[in-house]
């Protein structure tokens, strides 16, 4: 079926208030929502959103948590998200992470408890939207490992970028730290597909190809040793610097009545005058060499939502 | 022949200013070094210090240039290097950068204008010593390229990240967004080595595992697309936010006579009380589990430099 947006929105709002989420939750997670499916990030927008439902419904999101929002430095934003979702808390900061990096040059938003941060590239791509350069970082309870390390230590950890330009949609990526996110492997699953060599080791720490066994194992970090090391930043910024909990000690966020209480930390940085104008000048000079340059993509207005997938949310 | 710290100062800081280097340059550069060679990076410590001769003799690096340092906002220090080395700037802005980022959460280092920035884990490591988290990035004279572009687009620009530890050296690692770092494939040449398949194309763009072909060619990215991403990430932050030459546009920095004028970006985020404490105990959780754990080890108080590079840096 098609929505436009504002329809869209409306679908995700209700199905998140039938599910036991506050008006102004159900709100700011329906805006992150439509945002994704908007970028085409379908695996991250009303699929994802069943996740939300099921976690206000079994306890694992605090459906009515108000997130406490303190100030203890100027170019510094830390939130306790109470155990609720992630958004709201960037929602009720985002107007002064704007206005304290446009006047500090840089500022950081550090938030902690909350539950997973659903499309990573929604807060980078806010932030890019009004000008600024943006970089984020989540983890979320451990589903990935390393070479050395069999079983899982680390979240998926994505990273996301993104930077104005002149003309059009920002530069924008988000990317796990496993060579595939988790959701590319339960869809997988779910469709009794194999995948790749390299995605993923089984149950007993070996390589496999199996999606259903690789969900009783560990994703593996992208690109080596240096994969790894990408997401031990993102680990220590996002679940060290935020206080939140370290990927090892985050509870499922697909099952128990806890929430994953984990982190998001986020840097806007402020752009000198003509920076999009520049930056647009050389992306088109490298697309033109060939290389791939993420984002750039306009919002799509009209939403197909697979059938499955609505009824589900009026469930 | 063996040195102590000191005396390997003295004899970095005498070659400088026999290439040209005045004395706040040759001091300035001869810490960076000795700091790399203390850290067990040999590739970016007295090897590396005979580019820099090189290029105070034919041009590449102004030894006499004095950086110019403004203070844009509160938490962003701006620094041009005025064609001269990327430490000094780093040097004069240090404990600006460290006290606005312990008063504003967060503050920023933006330069341009500079050689190439030597060992990046040189400026993060210095600022995670003193209690703060850092990520450096820089871009350097394209030589890398994606899967997509067969041709030198980007340069290996690497990225560092540091942060405290209660006890000993910090959590420290320095990557190239390459497969391996350009000083790899220039040794394997010298010394007449073939190089792994995934490193390098030829002057033509094909895959290659000459190592004498490769430097005619291009490095590749880490990782496939991910890995491409962070070098783009790191271009858009290190030459884009800074102002500095895209790696695209910088002159060679071991031939001709111009200054590569590229940029080096640092954040440094103040750390909360007892961050270096609960970071040292997961650590050790993570190190136990198998996962290998970059940086953490001491400084060598002896410093093994090989005759061959004595010579050339006694010429």
């Amino acid at each position: 079926m098609r929505f436009s947006p504002d329809e869209a929105h409306e679908l995700a709002r209700r199905a998140a208030m039938r599910a036991g989420a506050r008006e102004d939750v159900a709100d700011s997670l329906a805006k992150a929502v439509v945002s994704a499916e908007r970028a085409g990030k379908k695996t991250v927008g009303f699929a994802h959103l069943i996740d939300y439902l099921h976690a206000f419904a079994e306890g694992r999101i605090d459906g009515k948590a108000t997130p406490v929002v303190t100030y203890p430095a100027p170019a510094l934003i830390r939130v306790d998200a109470q155990q609720g979702i992630a958004q709201l808390g960037f929602d009720l900061a985002f107007e002064e992470l704007m206005a304290r990096a446009k006047a500090h040059g840089v500022a950081t938003f550090q938030q902690h408890g909350s539950y997973t941060a659903g499309e990573l590239g929604y807060y980078t791509r806010r932030l890019a939207g009004r000008g600024l350069l943006a970089m984020a970082v989540s983890n979320a309870p451990a589903l990935m490992t390393t070479a050395e390390s069999r079983k899982p230590i680390l979240g998926t950890n994505p990273l996301s970028f993104a930077a104005p330009l002149e003309n059009g949609g920002p530069l924008v990526f988000d990317q796990a730290s496993s060579a595939t996110a988790f959701v590319n492997v339960r869809h997988a699953a779910q469709a009794g597909e194999a995948i790749p060599e390299g995605w993923a080791l089984d149950g007993a720490g070996e390589p496999t190809t199996d999606s259903r066994e690789a969900l009783n194992g560990a994703l593996l970090a992208f690109g080596g040793a240096r994969g790894a090391n990408i997401a031990l930043m993102v680990e220590v910024l996002a679940a060290g610097l935020t206080g939140a909990n370290w990927s090892l000690d985050a509870p499922s966020f697909v099952q128990g009545g806890q929430s994953p209480s984990v982190g998001l930390c986020v840097v806007a940085w402020d752009a000198a005058a003509g920076f999009g104008t520049r930056l647009q000048t050389h992306i088109e000079r490298l697309a033109q060499c060939g290389m791939h340059i993420p984002g750039r993509r306009g919002s799509l207005d009209e939403l197909d939502i697979p059938d499955d997938i609505i009824e589900q949310l009026e469930r």
